[in-house]
């Protein structure tokens, strides 16, 4: 059985269906702070899926929650995607992100080890790397000097999860996300722009100057990437970013994007700062080229997932 | 006034000895759980010299011992030396280093912010960088894979530290600190070896094959290091590791140097394997380019270090 963390959140919904398509057992697990149990519709009831409502960053409810599910099916893999979502919320009070990003890394070690569970997969994030400016970003690059909390915890947790490789766990599997975008949307730029022009379809004002450039994955692309490194990776702990192979496009041109798929006649306005909020990482370049070499590369740029992701989201806003 | 958590350990007496005598006020602030008041003996009830018994990974308990000494004598410099100082605890049980080692960190963090204390000196270790073999190491390489859970929650402070810096906290100096030695000895090997030779003076075991290799620093010689970059260095955020110019010292030279010192006619038995225990680093070498570069350079090698602080360790222990 697979169990996922976080398991009523974005990418893990899109990872349900794949691994049940793949004639997987899974069991997602989620307190439904930010997570929504709507976005698992398509699943409850259907014959291999499990939910269960429970804070994985309190061990012993986590606990509770998974064990008798371990007993009648093992769990092999614990994908790990449980974490605040909400960078802002977490520099204005660093114990969200403590909670809820790091305390669940601690909890689920935990309970893989009393439950001998084999394999940890890690949802963990560009913002481990902090701002390293213009250079192109391989997963051996230092210094890491985070600069919100979210990337702190994430930061903290690949270390715990280290050093549980080298104590117990026989396997880690260390994903870096990018920006990463789709349906269903709960959160994010692309959203936010949709609803404030449904809204108002004459004018979007945008956060900073909207010269801040990132990548972007679909996140199809991303959870295609995740389970292709758990089948091909061959070392005891693995680390890969993942994401485009491009530098990314700016907020301007998502901005644009996003007007013209939903208010052609919007007009645009800007801010004068070149970052949105505290602990934005203002541009950054990633190298794909370790999972270029193990065999994988994504099929989108970071422009055209934007412009696939743009007409989903309007479509699930009904603002298309 | 001059804050120091974890003040009743090792380094915290050298410190609180180097502040004093330069006419500073200092609150040390210990939960005495490895930290020993009678270590503070030489200070306590000298003017300018407080103590508090607290667990500084206790938000609420910290802050209460801390706020009345602020009120009456403002903290500019927090020593965040607070932390587990037994590794093998720590991988046996990570709660031990979630509470000591990063928790202290997080609750720290908390009080400076409430209190507008703007400068954090933090006691960070070699461990952080985990197992790069033979690599000279500087402050920027990458990968960061911390191998014990000690290391993990180090690295969670440094990123916790990063965040700060980026969302309010002035300032922050970074000292990674390498193996450090001298007296009051509280825990490490010399003491061991000492201690076993003194029950024993016939034989010591020793643990492992010997062949570990590590760079060492008198703890004399750290705290001068400390004391400098905080003077010199002029950076919101800087990181430097403190230790030798040379590649370090074997635990067999060690073992050899202590017998010399307690019990020249003693045997010496190794091991098989190359390192002592889960999560300890067989062998590192540091680069001390950057604090060089700064103007500071230790006096003595790890040899020379060991060396004295032999002597210093056997008649602390009454085995000279």
């Amino acid at each position: 059985m697979h169990l996922i963390t976080g398991g009523a959140g974005f990418v893990s919904v899109e990872l349900t269906g794949r691994l049940l398509n793949a004639g997987q057992t899974v069991l997602c697990v989620d307190n439904l702070s930010r997570g929504k149990l709507e976005l698992l519709k398509p699943y409850l009831g259907r014959p291999g899926f499990h939910f269960e409502q429970a804070d994985c960053a309190d061990e012993a409810a986590f606990m509770r929650a998974v064990e008798a599910h371990h007993r009648a099916d093992p769990i092999t893999d614990a994908w790990h995607l449980a974490a605040n979502s909400d960078i802002p919320a977490g520099v204005a009070d660093p114990r969200v992100d403590l909670k809820d990003t790091f305390m669940t890394t601690f909890a689920l070690l935990r309970v893989m080890k009393a439950l001998d569970i084999p394999n940890c997969r890690f949802a963990s994030s560009s913002a481990i790397y902090g701002d390293l400016g213009q250079k192109r970003i391989n997963e051996d690059a230092g210094p890491l000097q985070p600069i919100s909390n979210y990337g702190a915890m994430k930061l903290a947790s690949e270390a715990q999860i280290r050093a549980a490789v080298e104590a117990f766990l026989p396997r880690a599997d260390i994903f870096r996300f990018p920006n990463v975008i789709g349906v269903p949307a709960t959160h994010g730029v692309i959203l936010d722009f949709v609803r404030r022009l449904k809204d108002d379809p004459s004018r979007l004002v945008v956060l900073g100057d909207g010269t801040q450039k990132k990548p972007y994955l679909h996140v199809k692309e991303l959870v295609d990437a995740m389970l292709f490194i758990a089948r091909v990776a061959d070392g005891r702990y693995n680390v890969f970013n993942i994401g485009p192979e491009d530098d990314g496009v700016t907020v301007r041109s998502i901005a644009e994007t996003v007007r013209d798929t939903v208010a052609p006649d919007a007009d645009i306005a800007y801010g004068s700062e070149n970052r949105g909020w505290v602990g934005d990482v203002p541009r950054f370049a990633y190298s794909g080229d370790r999972l270029r070499g193990l065999g994988w590369t994504p099929r989108l740029t970071s422009e055209a997932a934007i412009r696939t992701a743009a007409r989903e989201i309007a479509e699930q806003e009904g603002a298309a």
